[in-house]
């Protein structure tokens, strides 16, 4: 695909496959949901871009403006910083060595918020500040659930670590991610998740005050708990990534429906194997990616549920196993194998947005929004950032 | 990372985390070993580049000449045909809407041989080269273990697909795929899945060659099955492609040993969850894929096993799990945690070659027979193919 431009104008038929589709229409209808959501609790929302990993997504999130973002690496926060974005999180615990292109950053003008959890960071982070004589604004990851990084908010280390970046003026806050969310799969359990991930930030960032050390930024989020929150009183900034697209991790969690998925990739039949009950087509894991998200959930999705190029639903149809550039489909639930010719192209939803997005250059743009006697017609090509 | 040769001269410790990185004195070796085997066996040794997708790695397979290769993509087909290679099979049943790109490399004298499994795709194919009045040559896939494509070589269906493709004069061969021998765990079984792939491929060769068909090629190969051939009676060609570099599964198999492995992901220590016996790194799936193809073995290696930034093993140490950018490292069999000050950098070897590869543009490039005091010398920046 040299110019992928070249395809605007024409439609989901057109590309030789499997390429990745995004449904605009489906997209600005979750920035929607979530965007009124925050505004009703009050708090402010600094989407994760990690997910789309696209300036173009990313110029819906905050109507049009370059607002306040995460970020997963360097490389997203250099790419959004040239598209125009000023108030940037990077919420990776942070690596002294990349230090040097948070300061150039910093240098830009940009607002760049580094992560860490340890002393150790923390003096790397107050010694380059004081080198470069530019304050690198750092906020202390807080564990709220054993999911990944962080300190306890009853830690001891928790004010060193707040003394050593407030007396190098780099002291922003504190930031908590509820990676619980993710086995949370009642309503109840999320509003549970989402009340520990909001009480044990703010009680970090009191600890912190009462020690003398001002703290302006308490951040939450995960996508799970930001739809389920109901109170975040304390909190400042509520993030979620994944949202904008949603998934089957997330279907299955009951935080969006399956047509609330905006990342599909197209596929095309290239075989049959009705001894085995397959439907053999040229969308492997190079495609999908390798996640099986689902597969911890009460409903296996397999690679993905499958629909028509329209988006609907072939009901029962879900792709069970992934070669390179080979999936299979077998049909579920006692509904019969579709007769699909050689030729015919699907759409397969995900499990995981984020790691089956990655697999792509970019997303073909559709807006289900308009209805088509056809195929969907193409509106765009967004592209994304890669690397680190 | 704006310009990846920049890197070249530097070392291991130079380039921000994560990173791909190859040791070329393995990749030799190994390229080396199965040559030999081949030689032996007196078979033509047809490597898959789907693995490192990589000019580079390439320009080793066959002492530096472009000679005959396997493709999973057609993206691969036009890039090594752009490098000079003429000799290519693309190994993914055929969907008729990429024809126009098949015609293409075949106008521009590239010998570009297409796989399928129907009539029905034998028919656009015959179809194509009468309308392009240049012939497609075709292979047609033999089932010889139901893991994926093909016809099974008794089925009648494969002398009506002969037919066609003959009458066309697009027949070219038969090609089977071992699949089964990623589930043979002992030097017996890969035996086995070795001669049941030959005799299934030479049985379909003989069916249509006592049809009046004429039957050129008679593919097989998997990089177990290559490896633990002995005998390729019948057979012309031999395809593998993932032991350029190897990896756990391979390890798991008994294909390679640990030490053989020559692809790894550079990545950096930036947290210690003592509590929960955690290292915490900036190599997430992101860096290493999703795939977790130990999981299905007698000793499952989580996302990979660890060594030091020159390769040697860090025992008991593995990563076991991932969130998008950060991995965890645990220890086992009794292994203490190592004392791991944050930003020390350690190598981590992939479950899956193929699919880590995909996470990264390209591989700084090692040479593991050169002696360094310190951390290894990037020799240079191979970059890879992407996309469809």
């Amino acid at each position: 695909m040299a110019d992928p431009h070249a395809h605007v104008g024409r439609t989901l038929a057109d590309p030789d496959t499997p390429f990745a589709v995004v449904d605009v229409h489906k997209v600005r209808r979750n920035i929607e949901r979530l965007s009124t959501r925050a505004a009703r609790m009050g708090v402010d929302l600094r989407p994760h871009v990690k997910t789309a990993k696209s300036l173009d997504v990313a110029a819906l999130l905050h109507d049009g403006a370059p607002g306040p973002i995460t970020v997963s690496t360097l490389a997203e926060a250099e790419a959004f910083a040239d598209g125009g974005y000023r108030d940037i999180t990077y919420a990776v615990g942070i690596d002294p060595h990349k230090l040097p292109r948070v300061l150039a950053l910093l240098g830009r003008g940009i607002a760049l918020r580094v992560l860490l959890d340890s002393r150790e960071q923390a003096e790397f982070v107050a010694r380059a500040s004081r080198e470069a004589r530019i304050p690198v604004p750092a906020q202390i990851e807080i564990d709220c659930d054993g999911h990944r990084g962080g300190v306890k908010p009853e830690a001891p280390e928790l004010i060193e670590i707040g003394r050593v970046l407030h007396d190098a003026g780099c002291l922003d806050g504190v930031l908590a991610h509820a990676g619980e969310s993710y086995f949370a799969f009642t309503a109840e359990e999320q509003r549970r998740a989402s009340d520990n991930e909001r009480d044990t930030a703010v009680t970090a960032a009191e600890r912190l005050r009462s020690a003398g050390l001002p703290v302006a930024t308490v951040s939450v989020g995960s996508t799970p708990t930001a739809h389920f929150a109901e109170d975040l009183t304390g909190v400042t900034e509520l993030r979620a990534g994944n949202y904008v697209f949603f998934d089957l991790v997330m279907a299955g969690l009951g935080v969006c429906r399956v047509e609330d998925l905006a990342l599909s990739v197209v596929v095309t039949v290239i075989g049959h194997r009705p001894e085995y009950g397959w439907i053999v087509t040229d969308g492997g894991w190079m495609a999908m990616s390798r996640d099986r998200g689902t597969s911890a959930q009460a409903q296996d999705q397999g690679y993905g549920l499958v629909t028509d190029l329209a988006g609907n639903a072939v009901p029962g149809l879900v792709m069970t196993a992934a070669s390179q550039e080979h999936g299979t489909l077998t049909a579920r639930d006692g509904a019969p194998l579709p007769d699909l010719p050689i030729g015919t192209r699907l759409r397969v939803l995900p499990n995981h947005a984020c790691a089956t997005g990655a697999q792509h250059r970019g997303y073909h743009v559709v807006d289900g929004s308009r209805p088509a006697a056809g195929p969907p017609e193409i509106q765009d090509f967004w592209t994304r950032v890669s690397g680190w």
